[in-house]
């Protein structure tokens, strides 16, 4: 459980960038420069960075485009294309993982009936129910729940205490992170008679003379269907839909707390922040990224590569390639326009109490 | 395992709704209509998707009053009254569930000081604390906890990984889904001298000339009560009470993410939708609905009928009846004028000042 | 596991309290003075509460500064110099706890190679990874995982159900309600190329022609470092660092299902409410406190003794000591006045298209 060790070579080589000086140079991790060890590859991707080199004891770092690696004292360097994009290919060489132990722990309780692929690990205390079918060389974690007909593809890796309930079906390459939901029955009610948020929804006024009433449950005889390479934060939940599958496609992302209604379909590589939420029967395009904390209201359409800022409340569809913010979502240059405008209004009102004194003799505005 | 199998005669029966045609025709569950399988019950409760039964394989559907259900090609139909309270029914009757073994698992760690009653399930690896008493007809799923001198009414079904804290006490019928928390310590700290936050609540202004100070936790000696027939979604968080138990009336349905704090007391039938929460000891009338993402401060009264739009951000009592929407929470009919009056705020702003300069002879707002 | 009992004047001294009448009458526990038992100590701090204790059996209450307990009809009587903050002491002497059975359960799960202090407990079905070290006189309740070479000061309360990933640290004292998540993987994601989102970030516009792109991860090779006597909330999510470690300042409380993203640095004894969420590499200061549902933006600064009001959203960088509220964030007393200028908004339009008509002789606003 030790971490691997490359040389600056292997690592130039894994991220297709130029290597420069010392390529035997062992690394072991990555730093901020004035934190780097001896053995850390110092992450100075701008001349700020760099200038940081020099409190710590790097000899080796990742620079920008034409850098001189020589001058700043380095005894090796690494020059990718896109230093962003390069983070991704170094810190998965370097990532030490959760030292979860191989093989399946004996305290795993496995349905006999369940089928587990090759070179699958499955760690303490997880419980893996009858009909699941968990692809090969997947990690399940410890304290894990895959429920009764599950399917997981290949390769998946769950983090500890993820739960996914009866029916779910999952592609390759999932990555879950702790206390993942899935598959808990959808939030669905509906009373005998018409209820207040009906007629609400009809006349957007008050509740006219709609009785009290208790809510009956509609169960979820749905489930939810998962495509190939997502990854979902700690705590996200996805419910499941009502009489077909809530679906995400392939290559979502989704941030810690988000939660997913019943009957939802999402495209392809969306990108979904924390404390974001999509309500029951809302369809999401392709490509789609909702900022931190916003909202989607239910039964609605997002477009295809629609971009929310953070905490917007989306009360609406919105079409295809549309860049929104704020509260109800407004196109991001007007919104940004009002909210510049929204700081003068009170200066706004002085004045036109002012021009209707000038004008009509009073100010008929309090 | 297998799905139950009803008649289209017992399933209208079931549902107090008309059967048409072949009344023997078996249903093993409910689909929409381009994609039901022959032994699907197709739901078509309108035209627009009656349309789409040509599609799919159903020879019975769910259909709207009126609808001719020979000219559809089917060999049966339903006609309930209201299509949507039917799904209720509906679904109850073939929900498939989620496949928990009957009886209490032997990896069950049960106290031999905890009641249980007659015919309960207990999932794998869960905890029964000392002192509990579990009523008669419980499922618990596999991997939960249920603390110290707890009370679970009869009927209650717990999915996964659902915890309950000590001294929490629920009525009959309880649902709660997978990763519920009941009885944390409520959030209530205090600090030795006044704090910058009750300098701003009596000021509304900056945090005057108070000092930085530590917190110090005021523990909940309460727990939390909640009545029958109340539904939890994923995650949801109630805390527990100060002095007293927080309370949460019979037949309230809680989405994914709730957070009820401490002392709060919810009343009968409200529906809390995903997101939303309700800080420290606010009162909840009857039949309240918040919808996703409602936001109520702590210390305020919301009155019977409520009712709040995604995302309002509820910062004062609200009178019994009202509907509001937005941040602060507005009438909703009001709110939806201010939401379209803001939009026209840049050039209301144009307007002013060329009223200004044709009244005064100069533009005074920039 | 009965409940301690204690003499009022056990308790006005362990309170520092003065302490009036029969101080030798025994206190179980408090409560409100309506229903109050006769061991109970009611809580009546104002003449409103204390004109409630004649409703119940009290015959010991906590009273205000001047208060005449003989003619409440009152044994005995406590009376702090600051009510608010007696309440902490009082309620930690009563505190019944959750009921965890002492030392290490038999089903628990501990790696040889963990390193565990004196006085531990360790509940039912918890496992505790390799390389662990868990410090004296420690509670880790049921169902916990500790994982691969975390740090765990002295004094740990873990309630149930909590979850700890590798490598993170954590200081003495620290408090977890059920469900914490601690160690997750950031939510860091790259494109090949310049993304819709980087496109927007420059120009606050669209997306441009930015192509439709997958997302790949960055691993998180940092964990997260918390300092002492820190409090988390039911649910609190805090995300592993990229290349250093995600940090919590000493005497930090953060409420339910606060989200606090990767590379994040809190200072000391800030107070985050529930629902709250800082997003990556955002740096907050010292004694923040951020009102419930406030969302703050990655990649700012908050400054020492920054108050956030509930449901604030800070999209960029906020000063020491300012008070804010709203979305976008706003001064306090100055987002009031928009808020309350923002109701007349409506009306304003008409009055300036009134003044569009008599000074124009023409309305152009519509």
């Amino acid at each position: 459980m030790t971490r691997k060790t490359y040389t600056v070579g292997q690592i130039a080589e894994a991220l297709g960038a130029e290597a420069f000086g010392d390529a035997a140079l062992p690394v072991t991790s990555v730093a901020e420069p004035q934190s780097a060890g001896p053995t850390d590859l110092a992450m100075a991707t701008d001349k700020t960075y760099a200038e940081k080199l020099a409190q710590g004891q790097a000899q080796a770092a990742v620079l920008w485009q034409g850098a001189d690696w020589e001058a700043l004292g380095l005894k090796a360097a690494i020059v990718p294309g896109r230093p962003r994009y390069a983070m991704s290919g170094l810190t998965r060489l370097l990532d030490p993982g959760q030292g979860f132990p191989s093989g399946i722990h004996p305290s795993a309780i496995i349905d006999p009936a369940a089928e587990i692929g090759q070179n699958v690990s499955i760690g303490a205390l997880s419980v893996v129910a009858a009909g699941a079918q968990i692809g090969d060389d997947c990690v399940i974690g410890p304290q894990c729940y895959i429920g009764w007909n599950v399917t997981l593809g290949p390769r998946a890796l769950l983090r500890e205490q993820v739960s996914i309930g009866a029916r779910v079906t999952i592609g390759a390459d999932f990555f879950a992170q702790p206390g993942v939901r899935l598959g808990g029955d959808g939030f669905s009610f509906v009373t005998e008679d018409k209820s207040g948020i009906e007629a609400v929804r009809e006349t957007l006024g008050d509740t006219q003379d709609t009785q009290a009433q208790g809510w009956t449950r509609i169960h979820s005889l749905g489930a939810v269907t998962i495509g190939d390479n997502v990854d979902l934060g700690a705590c996200v939940n996805i419910d499941n839909g009502t009489i077909r599958d809530t679906q995400v496609g392939d290559g979502c992302k989704m941030d810690n707390f988000v939660h997913i209604g019943h009957n939802v379909v999402i495209g392809k590589d969306c990108l979904i922040c924390g404390h974001s939420g999509v309500a029951g029967s809302t369809r999401v395009g392709n490509n789609v990224v909702l900022g931190g904390m916003t909202g989607v209201s239910d039964n609605i359409f997002i477009g295809d590569r629609v971009i929310t800022g953070g905490g917007t409340k989306v009360l609406s569809s919105i079409p295809a390639g549309r860049v929104v913010l704020g509260y109800p979502a407004t196109k991001m240059d007007k919104q940004i326009e009002i909210f510049k405008a929204i700081r003068r209004l009170p200066r706004i009102i002085a004045d036109v109490a002012a021009l209707q004194k000038a004008v009509f003799k009073s100010d008929r505005s309090d």
